[in-house]
């Protein structure tokens, strides 16, 4: 983060907590040079930001304004979702594809992108990393260290769940291409074609291309937007479908941000059990906490094996590498071979740098610094969309990652705003992206994953603007 | 190759073109100290190898003799598989793994391993590679040379098929996580579960694994040991099962080491392109070879687009980085989909760092020294079982790779071998591993990719007395 930016930020906070009040004249640029020790050239930079932002506004030969009062944020949304109970075959992937295509050009201010922006990442470290262990290197690591994979990196994960409490084995973890190869291995793992599998609704869309091509039919499932599925919708449904998994979020789920607390968790691991149903947890997310600590994943309750724990570097520390992990309990060996069948196994180079890396002891301060930008720019965005969407607008407010889901006037078509936003340079993810059943019409993931400047406030305004015309 | 190798090799070279004849003596270790300007404990090494490898046996006080005559090999295969016409619901996984996983101690003589020695590849020189790419890397490739790749990488591996003649362009190739990722994806992208694909018999037991998870039925096809598959069966199995796919090796078949003429590839494209039948090529070991140029894969003769052609730099290069590729012709943008759906992309640094060394132009140089390091070790493996194994023994001398395919006497139980053999410390592949019908119950695939020396040599001896005391 950048002087100015964290200079701008602690005046948006004065403001936020209401310090700063609507109409309050701000010090001049020069009192405020004096007082931060910062340059004018800062201060300005910081004004300008926050002039930008719509809390601030210049008045010729007068000075700087607050113009927004205390917490004027869109109120959250709160009604749990509600899917069709019936299982539905999967038929989403050309909607997702076809979005994500059109959403890939650099230049497009990046709202509907899944990922954070690669700026916020050490790649200078990752490097050094990479050179130190490639010059160590043993060749035989290339025929050893495949599936499960490097053991120096699965120590360095093991004692990451043990620093939260939780007593992982190197030999609980197997390596992954990424969080997502190991999602995919755990549902080839412990489901066959024409199987039902419960998701959440809204869901992750990747959950449902990987139901789509296996063969398998979606169980959507009552979700609320902070608190997460539904546990008696979620009982009820396995009593209807006699699933054979269940592939939930438990922290900051994508897109809702939702957060299930230890005693839902806690439940739903007793649920899972009840039932002898797997339950593949989707945990990339938790390192992006905004909170005390990290939060606890479902795993931290089994003690039945029954959930398969997924994760990976890619959202937190190295995206590009496709390094993440599976721990699936009982089903550790089935997915083991599930790898070796498919890719064999993980990038070696890649596991090796990681586990460098984490030996040095450098993560910790590198996610210190991710969590506090990510939390100011949902700060940045949220506001923004306060100011510019229709009053109606609701949005979360997730304790961590780096996604809000907004839930638009009741008859805007979350679609229309897609292509419409797209021919002005903005991308979106729209709500029918998240779902077998294609609900959600009037909901939009928004990333605020990137840096928040001049240039995406101009284009939350746009937004804005359109939501407004299609009402 | 260390300088005792080369000097011992250019000995067992004259030994075998009958320039030196059974009974003749070596010239003394000074002699040839002189004559070859190296030091006599390079000529003791030497000839401690080729006595090893039961060439020349010293006597007392007089020197070195020769002991073999010239070429006593034993012969090649001859006979065409004969496999049930049926197609085979596939189920050798828990097969396959015992074996693989009982034969991965390091300990070990690696004569069941699917690798070649990792001491084979440079190591050194992908480290500088993968440091200078890392070093320059843009951040925002993490998210822009996901699937379909690197286009650095895409672009010098178009560049390495226009000089076979082959004009490819950067949009044909998708970048995978190694060749079985490519294997699997076109399977994928042209199959439902229940389906039948065709397969070589014996075949590499990775496809039988994918059709085993896939749900797919294997047709295998008569096979010629040295000439690959048989194409009026190929045609008959067409007819008969009405395949999905074909899933072939052109060019050094793993396991026998086949390989088809480019008029028979050009007759197997016809033939595929009049059923409208896509083959999936696997074309891992073509660099290989041992002969003057690198062999032309079937995807050279396709103007259809229907061969989907998979090859990796994991055996020619650099095992371990899990970067592969495929040209899928007209079904790319399907295979793409699949690769962004299970594993998103290879790995990114991986791929930076194999354009880094392949646009320095250091590939040919290496591959020069693997395919005589490999042609020697063929030798050498060859001759031993001519000298260890009962004289009905049969083996294979592909051109190029490193496997030979071993007939044992008829009613040798190879999985028998593989058993007793591991109790010795020797790894073998046994038949059964390469057929869905377990079909090739005495025979054994032999690497030859690691080096050759006088505990090998042992061990084949050790090996041969098995095979002798199971007749």
């Amino acid at each position: 983060m950048k002087l100015y930016e964290t200079l701008a930020e602690d005046i948006a906070q004065s403001i936020r907590t209401g310090v700063m009040k609507l109409g309050d004249k701000l010090p001049s640029v020069r009192e405020t040079s004096i007082s931060r020790s910062v340059s004018p050239s800062t201060v300005f930079e910081a004004y300008y930001l926050l002039e930008a932002r719509g809390l601030i506004r210049a008045k010729e030969r007068s000075g700087y304004y607050v113009i927004a009062g205390a917490k004027k944020l869109p109120p959250e949304p709160e009604r749990v979702s509600n899917p069709a109970s019936s299982s539905t075959e999967v038929d989403v992937s050309r909607l997702v594809f076809d979005i994500l295509e059109a959403s890939k050009m650099r230049d497009v201010a990046p709202f509907g992108s899944a990922f954070p922006s690669p700026l916020l990442f050490p790649f200078d470290k990752l490097a050094s990393s990479m050179n130190a262990s490639m010059r160590v290197m043993d060749p035989w690591s290339t025929v050893d260290d495949l599936t499960p994979g490097s053991i120096h990196l699965r120590r360095q994960i093991a004692l990451r769940y043990l620093v939260s409490g939780m007593h992982v084995h190197t030999d609980d973890i197997i390596i992954t291409s990424g969080a997502l190869d190991a999602l995919n291995l755990c549902l080839l793992a412990v489901t066959r074609p024409g199987d039902a599998v419960i998701i959440e609704s809204p869901s992750f869309y990747g959950a449902l291309q990987a139901l789509e091509r296996l063969g398998l039919r979606a169980i959507e499932v009552p979700t609320h937007p902070r608190e997460g599925v539904d546990l008696n919708a979620l009982a009820n449904a396995i009593e209807q479908h006699q699933p054979k998994a269940c592939w939930l979020m438990t922290n900051f789920q994508n897109p809702l941000g939702s957060q299930m607390s230890d005693e839902k968790k806690r439940a739903l691991v007793e649920l899972i059990t009840r039932y002898e149903l797997p339950l593949i947890e989707d945990d990339v997310y938790a390192e992006l906490y905004f909170g005390e600590r990290r939060p606890l994943p479902a795993k931290a309750f089994d003690s039945k094996g029954l959930v398969m724990h997924c994760s990976s570097f890619s959202k937190s520390l190295a995206p590009g590498f496709r390094v993440g992990w599976a721990m699936p309990g009982r089903f550790t060996s089935a997915v083991a071979r599930h790898k070796l069948t498919t890719t064999l196994s993980a990038s070696v180079p890649a596991q090796e740098a990681l586990a460098d890396y984490l030996a040095k002891g450098q993560f910790d301060r590198h996610l210190r610094q991710l969590r506090h930008v990510l939390s100011v720019q949902q700060s940045a965005v949220i506001e923004a969309i306060a100011r510019y969407f229709p009053a109606e607008t609701k949005a979360t407010r997730p304790g961590g990652g780096y996604f809000s889901w907004v839930e638009l006037p009741a008859h805007v078509d979350a679609l229309e705003v897609h292509r419409r936003a797209l021919s002005l340079g903005i991308s979106v993810a729209p709500g029918p992206m998240f779902s077998a059943q294609r609900h959600f019409k009037n909901c939009l993931r928004i990333n605020y994953g990137h840096r928040f400047d001049a240039r995406m406030d101009a284009a939350l305004q746009t937004l804005g603007k359109l939501v407004i015309s299609l009402m």
